[in-house]
């Protein structure tokens, strides 16, 4: 596990030169066909990625959220910039994630703000940590301005999520940082109580990492259902708590989604 | 003119200076009466401000979001930290707003993003300017992914703007950075094309900045059901925008707002 956490860790070091080196100047944004937008630091931390586990890993693949490569049960997922409608407006709230999954479940997760030169990292049953010092979710209930929950909506998402954050809204204080791995790693350092994600197709990638930090530091991710999912194909949205406040959420979104496709 | 812009700049560099010294380590942070954070940043530069303008101009008044001095047709509006709650949590997004107003009106306007050494300046008539470079507002009509609107939402405001959001969020990305300023500023400088507040009491402190900052730069900045408003006194919330989506704001609003008070 230590060589796939090590690994995980000298890519988000490498994305990140790549991620500071686009963020002042010209980056390259464009639209995909689904009308999300991608930058050059997208497309080479990806190309990086893949590199990189073909030389090491060579029996591994790659899933990223701009290019996969092979087929195994292990697959390295990754989100190479989280937050890219951010980036591409010189905003520094992206970060890199990166987990490796086997048969579908996270056993290693990195994710890093380049900007901020932070890691969180997690390995399956070896806790969660930022920069070498262990980290733990808060155990707050909903507490008016004291507490923060981070969400995150667009047009075409298949699950409209509006009514869920109204009501919540009415208990806690809301931000959406426009990068939902950035507010999962606020669930994972205590600084946040949760974070709500409409994303499924492909979006495994904004989800993976998250999954086994928030998790390795005693919160809990789900679908937004409460069920578990694999994070080695699309996924149905995801809610990444501190745990405590979990089951609030869950009847939230019970009674306000509003599901689009 | 010349010489309160350029006071206003050197305090926003002062301030600045204090904004970064409580980053990273312990910042004091606790809550005010109305459940508002503050932290150490916030009241020091509340303090520099009011010893800046009682040496420069003695005449003039403070309006500080901490503290308040004296009382005169020219009154230096002030929000020292802008996103308190994400300062708190050392996530970078916060900026420092001084206004010159007199007679209620914003006259010098000054932004400061002092993570990112970004400084948004405008006059009377004179333009808006970021860095020294002239700024002008997009003008584009809301496109799914490709425009950006800013919202802010606290369980104690007195405009309850979810279904306003989720109106909108129909038609656009929505992204809530925690700081309105910032959000501002983003509308300002063409990479927003909206930013909504819900706020009130003493929220003027918040948006007089950037009502002439973004106005100059060619945007519209009106309460929340259209008027014009005073910016030395209580405020009735506010919509910035790039001046083209102003009225499609305007009627998602009257349409869904709740007036809690």
């Amino acid at each position: 596990m230590e060589k796939y956490l090590e690994f995980a860790k000298e890519v988000a070091r490498g994305a990140g030169e790549i991620t500071r080196k686009y963020f002042s100047g010209e980056n390259g944004a464009g639209y995909k066909y689904d009308q999300t937008i991608v930058t050059k630091a997208d497309t080479e931390i990806n190309s990086y990625l893949i590199k990189r586990v073909r030389e090491t890993f060579p029996d591994h693949a790659v899933d990223g959220e701009e290019e996969q490569f092979g087929s195994s049960p292990y697959v390295w997922v990754c989100d190479p910039v989280d937050g890219t409608a951010m980036y591409a407006r010189h905003i520094p709230v992206s970060v890199f994630s990166l987990a490796l999954v086997h048969d579908g479940k996270p056993i290693v997760g990195v994710i890093y703000d380049s900007f901020m030169d932070i890691m969180y990292w997690a390995t399956l049953g070896g806790g969660a940590y930022r920069n070498g010092e262990p980290i733990r979710v808060n155990d707050l209930h909903f507490s008016n301005m004291r507490t923060i929950v981070n969400i995150d909506m667009w047009p075409d998402a298949d699950y409209n999520l509006w009514g869920v954050f109204g009501e919540l809204g009415k208990k806690t204080y809301a931000v959406g940082l426009g990068s939902i791995i950035h507010g999962a790693a606020c669930v994972a350092n205590g600084d946040f109580v949760a974070a709500i994600f409409p994303g499924t197709k492909h979006k495994n990638c904004d989800i993976a990492a998250s999954k086994i930090i928030v998790e390795e530091a005693g919160g809990k991710v789900t679908d937004l259902f409460g069920n578990e999912q694999r994070y080695d194909c699309d996924i149905k949205g995801a809610i990444i708590s501190n745990g405590t406040v979990h089951e609030e959420i869950l009847s939230a979104v019970a009674e306000h989604i509003i599901i689009n496709k």
